[in-house]
């Protein structure tokens, strides 16, 4: 999984049924010190997430084992809001 | 999935079975900026996009999951016609 | 799915059984002004492709569904010879 | 399958109800030299692995076949604690 | 696929039950000029190959399909020792 922000929406209107009434959200994934990455994915929201929140997003067939997800054609799927990250690189 | 332009069509007679009929349009992935990405992706279409027109692409397993693809070797299939992509890459 | 071209071949003696009679053979995707790329994938080819010519190529878990390939430890098929490829990247 | 090192963990209070109880871990690649990557996954822990300590981190599809993850929404699993990465890269 | 040559092997006591008796072996992609690429993955070995052998990996979800891999978390196999590699990259 990957930890990204949610940067935006995509409206479609004419799309495939299973789609009907999925939010799809654009999210950037994150580094570790907090920045963006420059590139993006289109996942669909199961988890009730909020904007400019980060979130954990799965990707692949696994998108599919997401709450609602059962048999619909998305390899992105927002699975978790993401409350702290911690990091310690190094070994103490 | 990703958001790309349809910039081309293939065309290829002796192919599999199970690809006779489908449409196979060259799509290229786009940034958050609408500018065109370097690369492309051979995609079927399941929605009856236009030529130009910006869609919303599903890739690896999940796009046997579009309507008419079940059991098909297709690895990117085109499920959506993009109407808006609305960005707010900042907190406000 | 990819464009790539037929470059070369692969033998293996010692393999996998569900390997043995297939043709596996080792493309390069091409980019859309017709040059290679500098990558390669080795593929299987299950619909009898020459040499150098232009194919589409299936990649990931959809591979096994091309003609022949069912629960066949491949990753990527070749599934067509592309005749012509026709690409308008700006809009008119 | 990619060796990383055990780097942090992210918690999350508001996700998909199959990733209650799971340990998500962030984890670095690692270069055979030792040497961590720029990049990180995050992954679920199933067999109990410690801070800092190299493991083997199975990604995509597979990920659901580690213990306790089936039918679960992830892509990426630590399988393995590694104890020992022995290199010969030049022909004797 | 992918043709890779095995540089290494990875010693791993405490791991998934389902990975118990497996080869684990770090194996670098080549490039079809016959050098090594900078990165490796971990593949478990089910054909018998030797150490700096040039070998055949498959990725991904039909890593599973290799023999004696069923329902094993591993997404990259062994299953081809590769005998010899023909290159024609020039149209004649």
């Amino acid at each position: 999984m990957i930890i990204a922000r949610i940067v935006g929406t995509v409206v479609s209107s004419q799309k495939d049924e299973r789609l009907m009434g999925k939010k799809l959200l654009i999210v950037r994934p994150v580094n570790l010190d907090g920045t963006d990455t420059s590139g993006y994915v289109v996942a669909v929201d199961t988890v009730g997430a909020g904007f400019h929140e980060r979130v954990l997003v799965v990707a692949g067939s696994s998108a599919r084992l997401a709450t609602g997800m059962k048999d619909t054609p998305v390899d992105a799927a927002i699975v978790g809001v993401i409350d702290t990250v911690d990091i310690s690189p190094e070994s103490s």
